[in-house]
């Protein structure tokens, strides 16, 4: 079956909600370059996997709601709209956000996220002052 | 001539860069809803040139980078990642930004940025700091 790029992404956003780290790093090619713009980009799957990890370990449910997608006349290259939930026991972090995906053989190859990090800061900082 | 949507938008992006107000506003729909999310939404043409104008007016450059660009399935819904360039005389603001376009009878109806508040407000701060 052919596997589209828009595809790759759909089931990649999906794999989060099922919050298993098999799922999730399945989707992602081992020279992927995951970066959440304008921080700095984190290179390889294993430096994406320390940043994931721990927010797939303490979530209680995660929901990427997926707004708007498109996908480039590469035919490679897939562009989203979504917001990001992130159920903490003591609350939820909502997250606005757009990401760019490159997807090559199957796997995701880039992912740039783009927030404010300044409205996500702040609801994390309101869930640990609840802590 | 049909006037794609993307064409649309890259147009639009063009237009800033000749900081001329009436070739800004003549791509918006007078209904536009522009939102620098997660701020509030600014409902209409006047509501959105009170943001804009000021900016086409400090401003001695401005270079919208489109480094990607795809169009949704439905053909009006228009998704980008650039660089957007304001040049100030005393320096330039850089701006990482997503953005989401949906196209209506040639016009944008709806334009959505999401950029990272945090480190645009920094920048607009360093350049304050050299007045």
């Amino acid at each position: 079956m052919h596997q589209s790029a828009q595809g790759v992404v759909v089931r990649f956003c999906q794999a989060w909600e099922r919050r298993s780290q098999d799922d999730v790093t399945s989707l992602m090619d081992d020279q992927i370059v995951y970066q959440n713009v304008p921080g700095a980009p984190m290179n390889g799957k294993v430096a994406a996997l320390e940043f994931i990890a721990p927010i797939l370990a303490k979530t209680t449910h995660i929901d990427f709601q997926l707004l708007k997608i498109a996908t480039a006349q590469d035919g490679a290259t897939v562009l989203t709209e979504r917001v990001d939930r992130l159920h903490f026991p003591n609350g939820i972090v909502e997250i606005p956000i757009m990401g760019v995906f490159v997807i090559a053989d199957g796997k995701i190859r880039e992912w740039r996220d783009y927030a404010d990090s300044a409205h996500v800061g702040a609801q994390f900082a309101k869930l640990s002052a609840m802590d």
